[in-house]
């Protein structure tokens, strides 16, 4: 559900770092959904090719995320998301000296297939066996 | 209208696949909306930046689309799109042992140009003639 | 806030091209928001990667933009801005020989941060200081 796309400078990031910022991401959302939602997205993008402000970007991440999963329900939730990400991130990115901005939109739920499958929704019986099995499969409830 | 941007490992797709399934994805818009509104990109990502639940994602497919022309009028014009595509799909995906996810969001038609113009809405006059022509031009009616 | 993204075909455009492109956009919406808000990502596709209508686009540019701080608070100045951005990009799209399409997705305000910032509201204090050191930084007022 949450599909992450994370543009940076050339370099910035090892195999490792990426593998381990997207275990991170992961383990942010495995709590409350199946983990193999969680799609993460690395591009280089050259300073040439990668402006902020008109200026080439040499130090700067940015991050654009699809929810689909799930909406946030309150604005609690969501300040919190977003602090909670901000501490999760700051190894990666403040750390190291990169500037960084990072949007959210949520698409439709219903739009929305896995190996073909219409994904269950939150909370149903059908969504904890994908979450146990992190797998898709039919669905055996309504 | 609809720009498909297909996430795929190095290698998983010949130019000649490639130009396969832009031609099917095509050929199922192209039915109902001039041909030219389909756009398709297809992106190779590297294992080491490209992550399903937080582990490298060797044989993947995914798959996010921006539906900008029509949006479905029913829940059975929509289970029958997601069904459709599956299928279609099936030779370069599930027969070649990729898992693959896929979603849909539907951008707003009034913020949308081809060569700088405004698109005729569904259904009328100039929107038939762009579909005859298969190319865009200025409207001849109001 | 806006994040521009611009596929075009290998070799279309030079780094000094990018860069006044760059500016170019820059300079329309850094007249009512902070310079800094506005990013810009150019990526090559091949042809045998890209296709419009099923066929290989070697001379079409494909612009997608999400739009986030605002959104058009009527049908003419959504108009103009369409009229605008057509006219600043002819020198590299339509007098090179380009075509090209372009779609503008409204994404949510509140799911934005910058630096970790919430972003403030158009108009307030806030805003006009980031607009002023052209930077991030805490809020100051409620």
């Amino acid at each position: 559900m949450p599909l992450w796309n994370i543009y940076h400078p050339p370099g910035a990031y090892s195999a490792e770092d990426k593998q381990a910022i997207a275990q991170a991401i992961t383990g942010v959302y495995g709590r409350v959904m199946p983990k193999f939602y969680v799609g993460v997205v690395f591009q280089e993008i050259a300073p040439d090719s990668f402006f902020i402000g008109g200026e080439p970007a040499t130090r700067f991440v940015r991050i654009s995320v699809d929810h689909i999963a799930r909406t946030f329900q309150s604005d609690e939730r969501r300040t919190s998301f977003f602090k909670f990400i901000n501490k999760l991130l700051e190894p990666w990115i403040s750390d190291r000296g990169f500037d960084w901005e990072m949007h959210v939109d949520e698409t439709p739920f219903d739009l929305w297939t896995i190996q073909g499958h219409f994904p269950p929704r939150e909370g149903t019986e059908d969504e904890k066996r994908w979450m146990a099995e992190n797998r898709a499969s039919a669905r055996t409830h309504a």
